[in-house]
């Protein structure tokens, strides 16, 4: 059979396909799809369960005329291959590739970009009010998950949308789960929809009403209330969102593509804001990823006969596992510790903490903000929450850190798992702004553990600490030390000094103090001798081994994995300032002013100096320039 | 007649209270509030809503022990009132007197603190969880306005607590309005139902289908359709709060204390979440509020007999006014340019603007992240949103700025009004952090006005430049300047030097520029030279001019009405340390790294030693111990 892919270079190309050759087309995308994702890992099951929906939208629609705008948009992959990135889809999320997400520089048909979630419903009703203030003509569609759905802006904008009732498509994607399976009474009501009487079946029980009123007592109100909760749902399906403004159509079947687009037509022709609610099927087409669509949401490198993740052999357990592990180990011994996410609780390596502690652990939904404050809540009476949200999505619930927790000055853990460089996922993932939107907050001590065993005496030190605490590491395997069983308190504030050196110290923070410790190698085979820290306390500093520092050597390097703005380097330029030590030199070493590309962690971390070559070779430099002795 | 009120030390000299003494003290509330508010300025008409509520939730449940959670807070002065706080009522929002928000520290009745919105479904959420996990016994009731439910994060937290069907009780607080008129689809929702059909109507409706069914051919689901509209109130009153997995009671009257005590009643029994929706009058009991909610919402002292505002005569303009005036002025001449506020269209002074350009006006209710996201995808098009929010609320949408608009370098205008030290609402609203929070985000650029001149020139030069752009101002008047009709575009990053001085350069931003400059002048009265620079712009830095001090002077003091870490101060130690000017002198002034609490804003400024006196104490005594040239 001729492949009909082959001849995609734009949205037009299928314009003139039948169903027959849509259907098609549909099996071969599932082929790139897998085979793409398979080597270069990716959000692959979101994808194979918008295959159908995304054909239907470019049949139905012209973009870039008319805007798409996926939420999240991990899930535009299908999307990336109609609108002319077809032939480089191979490159997908590799170095200069085109991105996981939708990426305004990359494409005209990429109408927002997106990587954060409950973010699309919003945009889309920016632009079509841009569009009707310019009197222009086009169709503005949001697509959304039932996941995405429990964010809290996802909700402001359906509310606003809704009061001002301008045309807008929103296309629920519903696969009954957002990464994990979906928590929250939104799921159920739209588990509900997705169960709801038929026509018939209402009518056979209006039917029985019809014929029992008459008889006897039974009053009309007790027999409707016997009614109400088959009828409602026929009555007004939707009726949720048809309260909140909108005009509802489904629930349908999203792999349907003929009644996607029939009902796409009738949703085109409301006037006024329109949902509709399609069911998907996430990781359809590929069995692996139908059984365990967890697994195959964001996936590396896997085969594609076995669906078995394709792991380097023997690398350590990742700092999230043993986070996972050691709270474990911690609720064991204080009834006390409770666990929060926010939708990831595999990401976050909650799982057995789930499984142990059901009572103890909660799932709020794609929800920091509410998150963040319910866990305030419980720090109120006594319990020691830990919520674990990646760097990056944390900075949604910034208000709530310092409004809810620091404020009131609450014991509430944060692990920020992911912090730094993420890698592939690219700009709207690294978590690069934390040291600089946690750290001017009041009242909050902030850690970053030098490896796995430091990550567990932080964890450990923090639930005995009665204040707000955030502990930060980075993705992927430890440096694979031996794990000690017990834990060790840390003394506040106070650093590590690994090693001393005379010419200069390197102060380095969390997964960057291996690095410099090979860096400091690489100095000593140059004849120049540099001392490491591991800082440990990004606040409070350790002002008095700076100071001691600032005394033997007078020069320090910082070296972190945030942007220099506003970063750990600011803090020692803040204490050094702070303390008059103006005689000392500071190197700060970081990321640049601007937003980070996707690439793989190691490739960006070297582009950007920070490792071990990298930064010897920037206190190289330094010191020949400015090396002499105050 | 025996003033009831003088005998009330806590709430359980209410216990026994009779219904019409319960209603007689209601009124000598109203007396007390209206006479402090009258005098100290606060939220005098949200108060005046709540009165009975209040007496009715303290009569009814046990505080400390059960736990009233007020969202936002700024109703909570009848619970101030009843709670051990009658007697230093006076004191209200005066330096070392009780706040006008609730906060643990002030009382073990105030159980969560407040004065951002939507926060208190999610912490009543979690002290409900500790409770049950603790096998305790108590009542949980958060009170909420209708306001506060367009927030995200109250939904977020509805969805979550339905989900967990845990006991507690939401008091929707419904006034028809938050600050100003209300907006969005739910707020619609309310009115539908405050106005919904009674009982008698919708049987008269079910007696005619019942009639009309046999007769002809009129389907079934064409007669069920008729009703619909009518019936669904009927079938499920509250239905959207019921679909979240509430228990609705309502809309009962607010001011009926027998009504909500029998609903409360009921609200106990009912074993999972339960929604209590009650209609109040905000300003009730007081003609002039019950009139004008808006401007009693939030008030400066009164004369009670007239309603009237005392202000200081001949007070210059504030900056919201010379804001309000300047976009009315740029949105003539610039068809591009619409405003969006979060439910704050006097707050912010969009007033005017709202009248002359409806279709371009957009207030979003109190969703600041829907907000931000929306004015992004109106920059999209072509537009040029100006977003208006105070610094302090602006906190709520810090990874929209970051995700959605400075990543993708939209050109949205943020106009920070409120910033710097606020007054007299205290910690949970100075906007401090801003610089902090903003600076580190890459393509922003952040302008500071040191006049109403400069504010309407970094207006005009915002809507004139392609990138994300924060302007930040303070409460209250300006300086008084003569204002220009025609509008200066600035050079992006140029600093303005006001005056040169040989023996240091004060780098002032904003409000700060006027005591900087008094300060030069008490400190050329001790024969010190300094300089005075309007620094214009906090990103990108004038690094020119800096250059050029360090040489001439050697010695800067930065001055800013932000926290000192990561704020302007260290950007400029960034910048020196960058260029290697190890040899300049920086003293940064500004607020130290803690909560700032309440008071008059001069008294707050002066206390941290940002007037003019205090920052020539602070450059006097450095120059002292460090004034030796290099
Ligand atoms: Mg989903
Ligand atoms: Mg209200």
């Amino acid at each position: 059979m001729r492949r009909l892919l082959d001849s995609i270079n734009g949205p037009q190309d299928i314009k003139h396909f039948s169903l027959a050759e849509l259907e098609q087309l549909a099996e071969e995308i599932r082929e790139l799809l897998i085979h793409t994702v398979a080597a270069t890992g990716g959000h692959l099951a979101p994808n194979l369960g918008v295959v159908e929906l995304t054909l239907a939208l470019h049949k139905m629609f012209d973009s870039p005329k008319d805007k798409f705008i996926w939420d999240v948009g991990h899930q535009s992959y299908v999307h990336k291959i109609l609108t002319g990135r077809r032939t480089n889809f191979s490159t997908l999320r590799t170095t200069n590739g085109i991105s996981g997400f939708p990426k305004r520089a990359e494409s005209e048909h990429d109408a927002f970009g997106a990587g954060h979630s409950s973010t699309s419903i919003s945009s889309a009703l920016g632009i079509a009010l841009a569009r009707d203030m310019s009197g222009e003509k086009y169709n503005v569609v949001a697509v959304i998950g039932d996941g995405s759905l429990t964010g809290g802006e996802a909700y402001e904008a359906l509310n606003h949308t809704g009061h001002l009732g301008v045309n807008l498509t929103v296309i629920l994607n519903d696969n009954e789960m957002s990464i994990a399976k979906n928590v929250g009474a939104i799921s159920e009501y739209l588990a509900k929809m997705r169960t709801a009487p038929t026509y018939s079946k209402v009518k056979r029980d209006i039917d029985f009403l019809l014929r029992s009123i008459p008889a006897i007592g039974e009053s009309v109100a007790k027999a409707v209330e016997r009614l109400k909760g088959s009828l409602k749902y026929l009555l007004v399906p939707g009726i949720l969102f048809e309260e909140l403004g909108f005009t509802y159509f489904g629930p349908i079947d999203g792999h349907n593509i003929p009644l996607i687009l029939d009902v796409l037509t009738k949703a085109k022709s409301i006037n006024g804001p329109v949902i509709v609610h399609i069911v998907t099927h996430k990781g359809k087409g590929y069995l692996p990823a139908e059984i365990n669509p967890d697994k195959f949401h964001g996936v590396g490198p896997f085969c594609v006969e076995t669906g078995e993740i394709i792991k380097p052999s023997g690398a350590p357990p990742s700092y999230t596992q043993v986070f996972g592990n050691a709270i474990v180990k911690l609720a064991e011994r204080n009834p006390n510790i409770v666990a929060i996410t926010a939708a990831m609780p595999d990401g976050t390596g909650l799982r057995n903490f789930a499984i142990k502690f059901p009572k103890r652990f909660f799932d709020v939904g794609i929800a920091e903000q509410h998150a963040v404050t319910m866990a305030a809540g419980l720090a109120t009476q006594g319990k020691r929450p830990v919520v674990s949200i990646y760097s990056t999505f944390i900075q949604r619930a910034y208000d709530q850190i310092l409004h809810d927790v620091c404020l009131q000055n609450l014991p509430v853990i944060f692990m920020l798992d992911r912090a730094g460089i993420v890698g592939e996922d690219g700009a709207t993932h690294h978590g690069v702004f934390d040291y600089s939107f946690l750290r001017h907050i009041p009242n909050i001590v902030i850690m970053a553990p030098k490896d796995e065993n430091e990550l567990q005496n932080m964890l450990y030190t923090a639930t005995e600490l009665n204040a707000p605490v955030a502990i930060r590491f980075p993705r992927g395997s430890g440096i694979g030390v031996e794990l000690q069983s017990e834990y060790t308190k840390l003394e506040i504030g106070k650093a590590e000094n690994l090693s001393s050196g005379k010419d200069v110290v390197l102060l380095a923070v969390g997964a960057l103090v291996e690095p410099c410790q090979k860096a400091a190698a690489l100095l000593a085979d140059k004849g120049i001798a540099a001392g490491v820290v591991n800082t440990r306390f990004i606040k409070p500093l350790d002002g008095q081994l700076i100071r001691q520092i600032a005394r033997d050597t007078g020069i320090i390097v910082t070296v972190e994995d945030n942007v220099i703005t506003g970063g750990f380097g600011s803090a020692v330029l803040e204490y050094t300032n702070s303390q008059h030590l103006n005689w000392v030199k500071v190197l700060r070493l970081g990321l640049p002013d601007k937003f980070i590309e996707h690439g793989p962690r190691n490739y960006l971390l070297n582009k950007y100096g920070l490792n071990a070559q990298g930064i010897a070779d920037s206190v190289e430099t330094f010191l020949s320039q400015f090396g002499a002795r105050k």
